[in-house]
């Protein structure tokens, strides 16, 4: 057979919707609320076409070393990759065998069980108190978000920390959202002690910059090592290279982008709450959100879902058992959250 | 274990040399001669920061549309890929089963071998004689580079027509080089009755794009579609698509380009004869090359490699058996060549 069984069984991977148009409202796959850095825009205009002619530096070294310098650690502890969705998939390579298992939260980000599917591996999900237990088995990799998705709920890294001693895997902290909560767990990934620890970060949520597909991951050299020895040479290209570069020189816009984002989520968490909204304690630019009325909550979901895109606003619904009655609003402008509370409220009148 | 067996087992792949530096003459990877086209720079001048803040267009739907239009096929017979490299790392997933192998020439882009360790499967390697006859047995994949490298000789499109009818699996023909050739195998991948030949192009080489990552191939519906149910949800980022598509709209900037590397080429060629160095017949911008010698070949070799690098020229040697008494000059500007011809009247006395 020309193509192989396991790709015949698979079902493909549904992302959020990606419209196009000026007039649509899209809060539907978390991007930032604004602009990415004028000072990261300003590499496109000075690019040097030199640069395109080659090759890019396969090892992305200076981006590399900018991100050990951000997280006080060293080079050979960072690995770059064409968005954290590369690395995923890497990582399913490098740290499962074929009869091991990942194992992940549910409700958590759905790529985790495709990857899994391509990989040719067992899934398995969990509620947080019950992946805490799941210590034992073939339990290889587990993929843990945190701020979850799509929850918002962030887990406190002195529990990871302490699962971490337990799991006898390795141990991904992909915290694509973490700029926009509290506390981190990057000091355990860049520890000494640390042995299995993998924290995964991105420029696609708050550095605003998701067109580009750079995500980073930082840990113990020699799991670092093995995604080196399987990724494709070139992995990410020299633009993205020196835009993310230019990104994280400018601290100060994303301090600024995030502190814009927070206060628009406390203004809309309280205005949905006001409502008689439920909304998961959320530290991410997202809200986990079930309407008022218990008994038809599911069904409101899915109006609200369905009424916001009929006026051209795109927001989230899971039809999953652990997610069907809830809505997932990006934090957009002020404006745009404002359009949304008033054409929310219209639809369940 | 935390890392996966093969991956243990698994020494890195080696690419070629990218060293870094204004004075060093650099034609070991095969990059183009010149740089890349105006119109596909100024693209970057004039990229919206919008479309970095969003995600990009998940199946690149503008230039699969254009590339289609190139070839005269429709869209659902293209994919693009982060470089062709990432393109083939999911072939070894999506056409081979575990217990298949991945049969390409020997020699030829040592990737290919890479990847089948990656992928945990076999690799056999043959000239094209005895690819030609191995139809049997558990072959699940042939990759055939065509023009070759590091020969630079092509495999004539009906050769490998008649090889695809035999061959149980899936023939993938690696063009990466094939601007620069007098024929190309694209009418076999676009042909209805095609069931199982893949043709693979790089906006790498002749389109002096090898910074940018963009590859894509043409073949069989069904065969694209196993790609695109296991790639990463967005590949390729949105600079990448929107230069690749202002590329290859410039087609006159490529054909420009070409003739130049061509005309050098023929010139370098006969100036490499003149001095008695067997130079196998190229079609694509690279020549391999014996010094003129034949007892002293593999010394001469070695020692044109390593005298050039001192001289900071970078050309590529290849220690294999059948490689190892030639070597292979990407071609350069007309300076650069004739520079090159110098430091090796020097080396060899």
């Amino acid at each position: 057979m020309r193509i192989a069984r396991k790709v015949r069984k698979l079902a493909p991977y549904i992302h959020g919707e990606q419209p196009r148009g000026r007039d649509v409202i899209k809060l539907n796959t978390n991007e930032a609320a604004y602009l990415p850095s004028a000072k990261a825009m300003a590499v496109l205009k000075k690019f040097n076409p030199e640069n395109l002619r080659r090759y890019p530096s396969a090892e992305c070294v200076d981006l590399c070393a900018a991100l050990a310098k951000l997280h006080r650690t060293t080079p050979d502890r960072v690995f770059v990759g064409n968005g954290s969705d590369e690395i995923l998939s890497l990582m399913t390579d490098a740290y499962v065998e074929d009869d091991e298992a990942i194992v992940t939260l549910d409700p958590s980000y759905s790529l985790y069980r495709t990857l899994a599917d391509i990989r040719g591996v067992k899934w398995l999900g969990f509620s947080w108190g019950g992946l805490r237990r799941k210590t034992g088995g073939k339990a290889a990799l587990a993929l843990i978000t945190s701020p979850n998705n799509p929850t918002g709920v962030q887990i406190p890294p002195k529990e990871i920390a302490a699962f971490a001693k337990r799991f006898p895997g390795v141990v991904v902290v992909d915290e694509a959202y973490v700029d926009y909560a509290d506390v981190d767990c990057m000091a355990l990934a860049t520890a000494k002690a640390n042995r299995n620890i993998i924290v995964m970060r991105t420029f696609s949520k708050a550095y605003a910059l998701a067109g580009l597909r750079v995500g980073y991951c930082v840990g113990p050299k020699d799991l670092v090592e093995a995604l080196y020895k399987i990724k494709d040479s070139y992995n990410v290209d020299a633009i993205a290279q020196a835009v993310a570069l230019a990104a994280i020189k400018d601290q100060k816009h994303l301090k600024g982008l995030v502190a814009k984002v927070l206060k628009t989520r406390t203004w809309f968490v309280a205005e949905l709450e006001k409502r008689g909204w439920d909304v998961m304690p959320t530290q991410a630019n997202f809200v986990f959100a079930r309407p008022p009325c218990a008994k038809t909550a599911k069904a409101d979901a899915k109006r609200v879902f369905e009424g916001l895109r009929e006026r051209k606003i795109f927001v989230r619904y899971f039809s999953g058992p652990k997610t069907c009655d809830r809505v997932r609003f990006s934090i957009g402008t002020d404006a745009q959250m404002r359009r949304v509370l008033k054409e929310v409220d219209a639809i369940l009148g």
